[in-house]
């Protein structure tokens, strides 16, 4: 169904049905001039927000329409997450041009109702408006904390363990892999393509039949034994888990944030704002087998991978020195390193020793490379 | 200077480093995963989100950046008030193409900077990132207001009074001069260059120098006598002293919104969300003396312009009957009708007495004409 016929407040009607309010303290989600919310008495309230763009920050070729709801609702709630509070509510905004149909957008919504229900948030508001070109999607997210439960950036202290969720650099590698068949899958098309005109031109009827069949039937790639990378691609998950497990555990990070860019510009980040420096060692970096398996198939530094990739949405943390045996304690959480007085600057120790600066080589969609 | 140079956290640092926060309740701004707001005890908090796209919901080539950016704020704390609440933060995402400069975003903040300093309300975050095309921009505000202060659009009943803010239709007359000109000028520009290819092809220079000069001081249109329409239009302003008037003179509406899609489409969606009818008088709809006269001028009807113009940003809301003698007294109010029973349905009375069903015929960008 095209959207037009529905319109934007039909089109708003349409998605907001399926849409449940969970929460106590939402008092008024989609249908007003604002979403209403109570907070919890003596919490704070955090919030924070992400543009995506598509054809900067996804790819619709490869990317279904409900992943990427999933993905748009996550990369906000692990922000959320990085601040060690609850995700309570959130607003979406799409631009969306004429290419998309109702059916796309109720994909979108899907996979974004999904990802809510995963942490009990509710949708309540946004906006829905036409674009020029392609889609573009607006979340912002609300969540609240105690007070005292609050981490910020700027905590980390010297002789502080670092330490990281999950493993890193996976959902790079997952991007590589997709880029990759996708430039495969446009050659051989565009072969096949030049082929079925020459058929054409020639009246080779015949030829015209079998060449349409071979387009119509173009493998698609066979991701078999990379299904992990695409996973942390496609559909990411921010670690509420984790921030569970931390409370579980009565440890209180000193620092923290979520790995979006990288870990190094992320790094640089907390030791910035903390007016510190850190060292890193290569040897701890977390990382799956399939992830190094990648990453040497395509003849790449699987450390420069962990360090740079974008879009894991893993936490990094720094805990007291003293917390030590809790963090090794925790399932799926890595010490990887320390933080310094800020003379020392941020710098990795590779496996023979060598100290090398980190850079903040992570994803800048604004820099020239 | 251009944008890459700075890349997205060298450009978040130029435009950060202007902004003051204000409120005692905004705790962390921009520079965290989240900003960190303390809620006041006992108030609720309201949320809204727009998201405004280059081509569908501005032209630059005759918006300012600047008026942009104000306008942008402004029609998101017009929806905070519009809860009958104050606005305290807000967020803001911009997704720049590579065809703008530093300066230009500073411009696009300054305005943003300037609608915020108006109402006391800080910007504590945002994302800003690349597009392909144009400009887009998000801001969701956050504001709180005692629970039994909110006003929603449910609360209408009949016999209400409907009461509307300043004047109506002077937006949209402000758009359509805007329009007009821009008409005007791309074509004395087009004739313009015709002809100097001609006079170029025929190799007369004096000709050429005469029609090049012609060109570079192609009049600005004439906007005087005008400004009114196009100060609307470029420059709206929340209505906030309206909200503070209805405080001190203790007035409560029993339901409110802005009036951004025009006064037609917004009485609708209060008569449906209270589940009753209205009947507006045309001659009491509140009329600026240029928005009529610039609707004669284009051999337009100003009723149906003040009904469905959009971008108004003025408040409607509805008051118990009682209340007449109070909003009477208020300065820039108007009763321009009354609430009945919902199987009245919604009408307009002529100034001949003439009954018609008001149809929401405001802008709807995603809507088939």
């Amino acid at each position: 169904m095209e959207i037009s016929e529905l319109g934007e407040f039909g089109l708003i009607e349409r998605l907001a049905k399926d849409i449940e309010i969970k929460n106590e303290g939402t008092l008024q989600g989609i249908g007003d001039d604002c979403a209403v919310l109570a907070p919890t008495e003596g919490m704070r309230t955090v919030v924070t927000t992400d543009l995506l763009v598509e054809g900067v920050h996804f790819d619709l070729t490869y990317v279904p329409l409900q992943h990427l709801g999933y993905k748009a609702v996550m990369v906000n709630l692990s922000d959320v997450f990085a601040m060690n509070a609850q995700p309570r509510q959130l607003t979406v905004s799409l631009a969306i041009s004429s290419k998309f149909c109702v059916e796309d957008i109720e994909a979108l919504y899907d996979g974004m109702r999904k990802a809510c229900a995963k942490w009990g948030v509710d949708i309540v508001g946004g906006d829905t408006t036409a674009s020029l070109t392609g889609l573009c999607i607006s979340i912002t997210a609300i969540g609240e904390a105690r007070p005292e439960d609050i981490v910020l950036r700027s905590g980390a202290r010297p002789n502080d363990l670092i330490c990281v969720s999950g493993n890193l650099g996976a959902a790079y590698m997952g991007l590589q892999l997709l880029e990759r068949e996708k430039v495969i899958y446009n050659e051989q098309a565009a072969s096949l393509q030049k082929q079925l005109s020459e058929a054409k031109a020639k009246g080779d009827s015949q030829r015209v039949a079998v060449l349409n069949s071979q387009l119509s039937t173009l493998s698609q790639p066979d991701f078999s034994g990379r299904e992990y990378l695409l996973e942390r691609q496609l559909k990411p998950e921010a670690r509420g888990d984790i921030i569970a497990a931390l409370r579980q555990a009565g440890i209180h990070p000193t620092s923290m944030m979520d790995i979006s860019d990288g870990l190094s510009s992320e790094l640089m980040h907390i030791c910035k704002e903390s007016r510190t420096g850190c060292r890193v060692y290569e040897e701890r970096l977390p990382l799956d087998y399939q992830t190094a398996a990648m990453a040497e198939e395509l003849n790449l530094n699987v450390s420069t991978c962990a360090l740079n990739g974008g879009e894991d949405y893993e936490l990094l943390f720094t805990v007291p020195l003293e917390l030590n045996d809790a963090v090794q304690a925790l399932e799926d959480v890595r010490v990887v390193g320390y933080i310094t007085d800020a003379d020392k600057g941020c710098a990795l120790i590779t496996r023979d020793g060598g100290e090398f600066a980190l850079k903040a080589q992570g994803w800048n969609p604004l820099k020239k490379d």
